[in-house]
Formats: C-alpha cells, structure tokens, sequence
C-alpha cells in the first residue's frame, strides 16, 4: 500500500510550474522518503488543486519541482469553524488534526470561563493542521486563527451563523441539528470544566444558537469536537 | 468543577457493604487525590450500579470504604461490539479510551492482512478501559479481547450480528446504515493500509455486513473509529 508522499506547498501550481523547496521540505524528501530525481510527488497550496510534480534537481540546500499534471481540483470544505477551548498539549493538537480530518473550514482557540490555557502556539498548530491534510488527501488547510476569548467573539458574532454547542445537561433531549439548514455553521466544544453559569446565559441568549447533546456518557473535549463534527458533515455537510 | 473521585472496582457494590481497597487503589485515594477518611469517593464495578462510598479507614497498605448510596442503577451499553486493528501505541490506547467513551460494549482488537501488530497488550488495554470508564463518568467497563485474526472471527459470525466497515473506496454513496434495524452490531475499522483484497471479497460475501463510507476526506483509524460509534449511536443505539 505505497502511497504517493504528498506536500503541502505555499507556491502557486499549475501545468509546467516550476516549484522550488528550501531546506526542510528538500530534507523531507530527499533524506526522509529517500526520494530521487524523477520520482513523483503530490503538491497542493490550498488554491490551486493537487499536482503531480516531479521531483527535477535534488540537492542538500533545496528541491526543484515541475508540475506535470492536475490530480485534483481544488475544492473547499463546507463553511464549518469549529470553536474549541484548548486543553492539554496532545489533546489540543489532537483537536486540530482531527478538524482538518473532519474537514473544518476555519479552526478557532477559544478561552473560556474555566479554560487552563493563557495562550496556545498558533504557529505550532498551524503547521499541525498542514501536517494533517498532507496526511488524510486532503487540498484544503484550514486557517488556525490565534487564542480570542469567547466573549469577545460572541459580542461580534455573525448573524448569518449558526453556532452548535455541546451541552452535558442536555441528556434525553432530542438532538438539536434536527430541522436545521444548512449555510454557515459553527461549532463550540467547551472546556472540561464545562462553560460558565454566566457562558450558559450568554449561549442561550444567542439567536443563532443551539444546544445538542452527545448521549448519556460524558465525553472529553477531543471526543465530543469529532463526534460533533461527525453529526453535522452527516446532517448538514459533505458526507450527505 | 470539583467532580467526585471515581473508582472502579472488583467487590461487590449494596448498601452498608464494606470495599477493601488493595495498595494501588489507596494510594491513588489518599496520596494522590490526597483523600481522607470520611471523604466520599463515586465506586462502580460493572454490575451493581454507581454508590457514594465513605472512606472509612485510610492506611499505607489499604483503604476501607463503607457504601452508603446508591447514585446511579447499573446500565449497560447498546449491543454493539467495536472491532479494530492495532495501530501504533498511543493511537490504540486513544481508540480504546474513544470506545468507552462512545459506548462499546465489547473491544476486539484484530489481525488483519495488512495489520502490523502481532500481538497487543490486553491487560495494558483493559486497564485503559477502566481508566476510561473512570473519568466517562460510565458504570459499565467493556472487555478488551486478546488480539485475534479477522478471518477466523468472520468464519465464525454470529447470524444475528450485522457489521458495519468503513470503506474508503465507497465514495459518494449513500450513508449504509440508511434503514438499518438496532439490535445486537459490530462495528470494523480497518488498519491503516486499508483491508486486503481478499478481505474485501470475504466482506461482500458476509450477508450481516454492510460498507459505509465516512466523506470525502481519508480519516486515521482513530477517527473513522469515533466518527463510526458516533452515526451508530445516533442512528441505532443510545443517544437517539
């Protein structure tokens, strides 16, 4: 089962585009899959679709790609953020990777009530969820935005989205993705500690938001963002 | 968010009865959750439900705690059975600790054409189960089996059982739970390298087998797992 190593590339792709790796990329290739002039990789930028690009000059200081055919066309995921409170380091990246699985449109740190975390590495999550697309097929990353407090983005929140959130105390109530529409959606996964009297008040004072709970067993945070995103690809995304 | 501590435990569970704690579980009571006697901890044990027990002595070499309450009757979880291939460590142990989480009531870690693992750790993952259970806020602990061969669990397959794999190549076709009957399920998440042919003519030939498709997008064993309980649970099992 070789799979073609896949690359996630920040330059433009197109027929007979030439592609130039600096360093780690050219490591990644040359030392880490052991690959040599006129082997094939897959390239992808997030725009222009995925491309067969063979591998022209391989040097220690860098790569020299050319596109020689379009494998896919670009396509973006359904207008879906997902909201999260992060946790503890592999949880949190477990979060984002899962997201980019999931096919998140746009991926949100938020700190809440009872969030631990002062400020997460967008960066390191950034490259994370390149990591993750480069893994799962995927030609899309979704932007990993820097830590905001939930307030701040409640007090400014569009009114064309709709916002799902997790709610533990929901049990035995009907799911509530049932008769919603599609459109722009987000979804908010809540801290361990569960949101605040104060964050519960807010939510349900939201025009665009409904409450959906996730059976009768608690789920940890890197649980419910999977089972939640499941729910509304099926529902309402691209697993239709 | 102070939530009660919760042990699972082998002894019988009633009212007034007496739960000797052996050395590990009372020195996770008192030098790590820095507990007393009088404190009340959460015990389960899988059959007789959920009690509120007092710490009635607190040693080095022991505990003994006094059930005083019932908080919760025993339930079990739907019929459904998860069936997976071992991957690398910490993704096994997070598919164990998802499969508890999402309500399994049996693990089945199996050996397929294209599975690495020759063997899994089945106290190591039972352990995890309890944990999982632990902090799930669960009352029932599923069995984890030793690793077996798909083949010879498919030889001898239950009439009654249907099964559910994941199947990449079935993309765009419609969701394969669509007018599924409940009763007792399995779901099979394959291994990385996806099933072997000859796995998936014997799949096609099994009449309780039904393939599903999870998107668009590739998703790691670990996802397609929690993403498949999720449609099952919600389609058939206990968060309708």
């Amino acid at each position: 089962m070789a799979s073609k190593t896949r690359l996630c590339v920040d330059q433009p792709l197109g027929q007979g585009q030439t592609v130039p790796l600096e360093r780690a990329q050219a490591h990644y290739l040359t030392v880490v899959m052991r690959l040599a002039e006129g082997a094939v990789v897959s390239l992808f930028n997030g725009r222009d679709g995925e491309w067969d690009a063979r591998i022209a000059e391989a040097g220690k200081r860098g790569c020299l790609l050319v596109c020689e055919r379009q494998t896919r066309a670009q396509d973006v995921p359904p207008d879906l953020w997902l909201l999260f409170a992060p946790i503890k380091k592999a949880r949190t990246d477990f979060i984002v990777e899962k997201a980019v699985e999931m096919g998140a449109a746009r991926i949100l740190p938020v700190q809440t009530d009872f969030t631990n975390s002062e400020r997460v590495r967008q960066d390191r999550l950034q490259a994370h969820a390149i990591e993750a697309a480069e893994q799962c097929g995927g030609v899309f990353v979704p932007p990993v935005e820097e830590l905001q407090k939930l307030g701040r983005l409640l007090d400014h929140w569009p009114d064309e989205r709709q916002l799902m959130f997790c709610d533990e105390t929901r049990l035995g109530q009907e799911h509530g993705l049932a008769g919603a529409g599609s459109g722009p959606w987000a979804i908010l996964i809540g801290p361990e500690g569960g949101f605040s009297q104060a964050e519960r008040a807010r939510l349900a004072a939201l025009p665009q938001a409904r409450a959906v709970a996730h059976g009768p067993r608690i789920l940890r945070a890197d649980t419910a963002a999977v089972a939640a995103m499941t729910l509304w690809q099926h529902m309402l995304g691209d697993w239709r």
